[in-house]
């Protein structure tokens, strides 16, 4: 499939959807890719399955606090110097790139990358949502290494990370992509397909573009956009979803900490709901709670939307006196195993409530 | 030459003393290599004259805080590893290794790696002394590139450092040093045989064995250490230094910041030193003042020696109460250049101060 401007426009919406908060503003990402549009460049996105197992497919992302991304433009150079620099390190070149997740700028960094390396873009990702540490990739989960990875920045400042695990490589190059200002770019789980067929959250830059397709033909069509999505999402591996608040945005702490945006909102009840509902944000909205009671919590998405519009609102994006409405939906089993869970789960997070699903929370 | 262990004892002492504070613990270093001695290794240390233009030389060092060093001591292959990663990434083996600093642990360092990997040491070193940041070399005055630098832990966790300049390489590498527990090991400024006689200061590891031996000699012949040091120097490029102080340690405020050992030592004056001596700290002594005035200033060396052994101490062993005198001395000229003191002059400490020589300073 060749991606077009209305598809990339869906995607971008799509995708602050399933980065519930996290993953870097997709505005930015759509710009740069709608750009190599406009030169006549094309995006192909390929299904995973259509992969054959020796593809050598190398995975391209943003990493850094999503506060700084947005003062702190990419040239569009940073993600495509780290593929190379692992090219060069493998001694092979990659055949296709991919998203590490399905979150804000993330989704589209890869098409960027796609599109002037002439690479197709895999139809898949390694989170099926953003999260804030690179260990916490389904790829990881089920055994491929992140490592060698590598950091890029605007001046072409590299540095090859080969760690001893995920959880170090992460550690490694958080430090590296703060120094280089607070956010990198990066190419890390270089994999074969088979690979990628094993452990990728198959078809979710398809299921990013159907999402904003849905709730852009809704406002067409004088539906409510947010009633549209949660009739879709049952025909997806997200197969649920409900409203768990709505409200007015009455406070909202951040703070760019450790090469995170670390924070916390508060929505204040509008009828139906009661009280005041806290969301506790590292990038993404991890959990949240009213009355100390949790309504939704990670791995499953927890996303902000403007009333109003209907648009998804990343965390960066969060105003005093916004009109919100909170989603919560599941997550795909794949996300949901034990394994996956030690890797992602509350714990991970430093949460100290356990994983419930949002179908068993009242 | 093949080092015997006599020279090693004498190297440490020399070294720790050339390291004006700083350069990681000496003990630790000379028992490493004292451990190859013993199992039948040799260390051949060459002169950087006798280099044919096109050996590959790849220095090894340790990098980070001295103070964790000796809470964090190595398990002797990090700085192999680097080394190897270097040659692997160069495409080509080292034919000699060789210290960036002839301080403390840094002088023993390529010791270590010659003895075990049976590669030759140049006499040389890239220095003159120790200095806390990686861009502060003659190689790097002279223009060779830091970069590609090998960054690696006693876990195999490796980091490769391509920067854009020297500065940003030490910006990114110390990060990676911090998260590896404040201190990790390095191999960088990989050059030619041709470079090295050409950026290099020559012929310090012997001068760091003549310096312990002067100090030796002299105890063993109830001389005193301290004048019969003072009057050996003259005879070697660092050509002047004299006592500028000796009293008693009143305070030492000592604190690992951002990766360096970073503080103050306060000495009050015994006759006919009056006042107190304050000694400011980033890893190495930078610069000496009495009642504000500056008696030495970086990079000529400030050495902290206890006055009773005439042993030097390094920042990290600072104790209140100990009895010192305080050396000054005269760097070699390729480090009062003007490009040199660019590099690592005052104003590269944020020192108000300008540098004076120390022959010029009352």
């Amino acid at each position: 499939m060749k991606l077009n401007s209305e598809q990339l426009r869906d995607l971008a919406v799509g995708a602050a959807f399933l980065g519930t908060g996290g993953g870097g503003n997709p505005y930015v990402g759509r710009v740069m890719v709608q750009q190599c549009l406009d030169e006549g460049l094309s995006v192909e996105v390929v299904d995973p399955q259509d992969l054959t197992d020796d593809t050598l497919v190398i995975p391209t992302a943003m990493m850094g606090a999503p506060t700084v991304l947005v003062e702190k433009i990419p040239s569009g150079q940073e993600a495509i110097f780290s593929l190379q620099r692992l090219e060069k390190h493998i001694g092979r070149k990659a055949q296709a790139t991919m998203p590490i997740e399905i979150g804000g700028i993330n989704s589209t960094i890869p098409l960027l990358v796609g599109a002037r390396l002439g690479l197709p873009v895999v139809d898949a990702d390694g989170m099926g949502r953003a999260f804030p540490f690179l260990e916490m990739e389904t790829f990881g989960v089920y055994g491929i290494p992140g490592s060698p990875m590598a950091v890029s920045d605007e001046y072409g400042d590299c540095a090859l990370i080969e760690a001893v695990d995920n959880r170090q490589m992460e550690w490694l190059a958080r430090a590296v992509a703060i120094r280089m200002g607070g956010c990198a770019y990066i190419a890390e789980y270089a994999m074969s397909g088979a690979d990628v067929k094993r452990t990728a959250v198959p078809n979710t830059l398809t299921l990013a573009i159907r999402i904003g397709e849905v709730l852009r033909r809704a406002r067409v069509e004088h539906r409510n956009p947010i009633d549209a999505l949660l009739g879709f999402l049952p025909t997806t591996l997200y197969r649920y979803g409900r409203v768990i608040y709505a409200g007015k945005m009455i406070d909202v702490q951040r703070e760019t900490k450790a090469g995170f945006a670390m924070g916390c909102a508060l929505i204040e009840g509008l009828a139906p709901f009661q009280s005041v509902m806290e969301i506790e944000i590292q990038n993404e909205n991890l959990v949240a709670r009213v009355d100390g009671k949790v309504k939704a919590i990670v791995p499953d998405l927890i996303c902000i939307m403007n009333t109003e519009t209907a648009e998804p609102i990343t965390s960066e994006d969060l105003r005093y006196g916004q009109r919100v409405t909170v989603l919560a939906v599941s997550v795909p089993e794949i996300m949901r195993t034990p394994e996956a869970l030690k890797v992602f789960g509350p714990s991970c997070f430093g949460l100290k409530e356990p994983f419930t699903p949002i179908e068993e929370i009242d």
